[in-house]
């Protein structure tokens, strides 16, 4: 439903000259008269949607929310500078209070100095029936010769994903992942210069940035790294990886086997894009359409007990 | 509350080098390697808060959304140039379909357009409980020259107010309102260095402005204007006023009003501030403590029938 909207409507709005890329990216790009592109992405954690407001603390939910919009600065290959934050709560029920609020916050203040982010602003409003959402506005740069985006993939690149995809919710990767911010600056004009992060699901964002660069993709599901306890099925549809599934050319792949340097994030190559393929397909090794086979987009409603 | 939860909070944050203003004025201030400084600010339009889901039409919720936004921008004496928004919608009830979003979305670009401001991205998410909530991140540059904020009005100053105060609801002028855009641009740098929008009510902002300056207030409540259906007390705290109050050097007070070259905005001078008087007190001519006699700021939760 959200996407369908969504892909009716943004063509209503028209762009100024200075917004080098507007909505349908992880984040937009404007023109500054400045050496270096702003980048800017809005993102929200909603009660009932993103978290469950019955067992999620004030911290768990700050850090996240900082994360989250991190990881779209992360795919454009930039760096975070400063954000913008709203609050929607109803006060009215007893658990949300001052304390809460006290707790929420010093977790947005560590957070966000842990990443250099100066939250400056915001607005807090009261709201009915127990609702509790949070929307960040998240602004950072990226140098010209270096941002990422998913429609340049170009056919033949490599297909290369960090991390592993799966069981996010119930293994509480969600919660305590990291955004690729270091593994997107290294990659992002030296590797790579298309990038996606995984919020919805590897194939869905996959076929998103394949669709984007009007190419299809080819994958070998069994090169896919599972997180504990996830399918392969799980791999595909659950999202909330926040992993980072970038393009490089056939001509660099050694090369950044050969120096990737982050011990702790596996760095997998699992197919390549290509033009004969549909655009936004994706297909296994036996050409088996996996978009038709597997659930293809996180709704974001939380999971109810794993089937 | 919420009031009181920030004050608790905000010392939290810090703030970066680049950040000239923080939170607490009507936008942040941000230093960019460029001529002109950048403004951001964020502000959100609330279901049963800010609008009655079941009287307001998809494109005076849209229209607001972006004036509300773009009277922060007029009150530091900038221009806006782009936006991010998000929207939580709960799209199971059956008033919140495909339609409604067209309609929507096309108010926001006609909208948009007219102030010459690129919505260039965004979140739809879904909700539960009829949620319908709105998040808009506003961005616009200022001339270093030219910015106004709330603290620095001076010792002595005249208050200034555009338009007239009260009963924006009633009245449906909190639908209506054009954003005091143009007025913001006459003013900033040229007349006065210090100005903040009326949302919360003439006092609660009234206060601010004075309590962030330092100072106090004294004004002649017989010189405010009132709207149609408006008492004074409705002038002082009903607020989503959307007008401009301003410090004038008491030196360009009669220059100012030669000048003012905006026929259909009400210009008019309703008091000065002072240094005797405490920190965000507003006193009238007799020294009445007004924020005392009236209810002090608007918790803007939608005003049931007028008493």
């Amino acid at each position: 439903m959200e996407k369908e909207i969504l892909e009716e409507v943004l063509p209503f709005l028209r762009q100024g000259k200075d917004i080098l890329v507007g909505p349908g990216d992880d984040c937009a790009v404007i023109e500054l008269d400045s050496k270096k592109l702003f980048l800017i992405s809005a993102d929200q954690l909603v009660g009932g949607i993103h978290f469950d407001p019955a067992i999620s603390s004030p911290a768990q939910i700050a850090r996240k929310l900082i994360r989250r919009n991190i990881s779209d600065i992360a795919a454009m290959g930039g760096l975070p500078s400063f954000a913008v934050m709203t609050i929607c709560a109803d006060t009215s029920s007893g658990c949300l209070g001052k304390a809460w609020f006290k707790a929420f916050f010093k977790a947005i203040a560590q957070e966000a100095s842990k990443w250099k982010l100066s939250v400056a602003g915001g607005d807090l409003s009261g709201a009915k029936n127990g609702v509790l959402s949070f929307s960040m506005t998240i602004c950072g740069y990226v140098e010209k010769d270096r941002y990422c985006l998913r429609k340049t993939a170009k056919d033949g690149d490599a297909i290369f994903v960090t991390g592993r995809f799966g069981n996010s919710y119930f293994s509480g990767h969600h919660f305590k992942f990291a955004p690729r911010l270091l593994e997107g600056r290294f990659l992002a004009g030296e590797y790579s210069r298309a990038m996606i992060d995984v919020s919805d699901g590897l194939l869905c964002d996959l076929s998103r940035m394949a669709s984007a660069s009007t190419l299809g993709a080819s994958i070998v599901p069994d090169l896919i790294p599972l997180r504990k306890g996830a399918k392969i099925e799980n791999a595909y549809s659950d999202g909330e990886d926040y992993e980072l599934i970038f393009a490089v050319p056939e001509s660099l792949v050694q090369k950044l086997l050969a120096r990737w340097p982050f011990e702790k994030t596996l760095l997998t190559k699992i197919g390549h894009f290509s033009k004969k393929l549909e655009s936004g397909r994706i297909v296994d090794g036996s050409g088996h359409d996996l978009l038709s086979l597997y659930r293809s987009g996180y709704e974001h409603f939380l999971p109810t007990a794993r089937k």
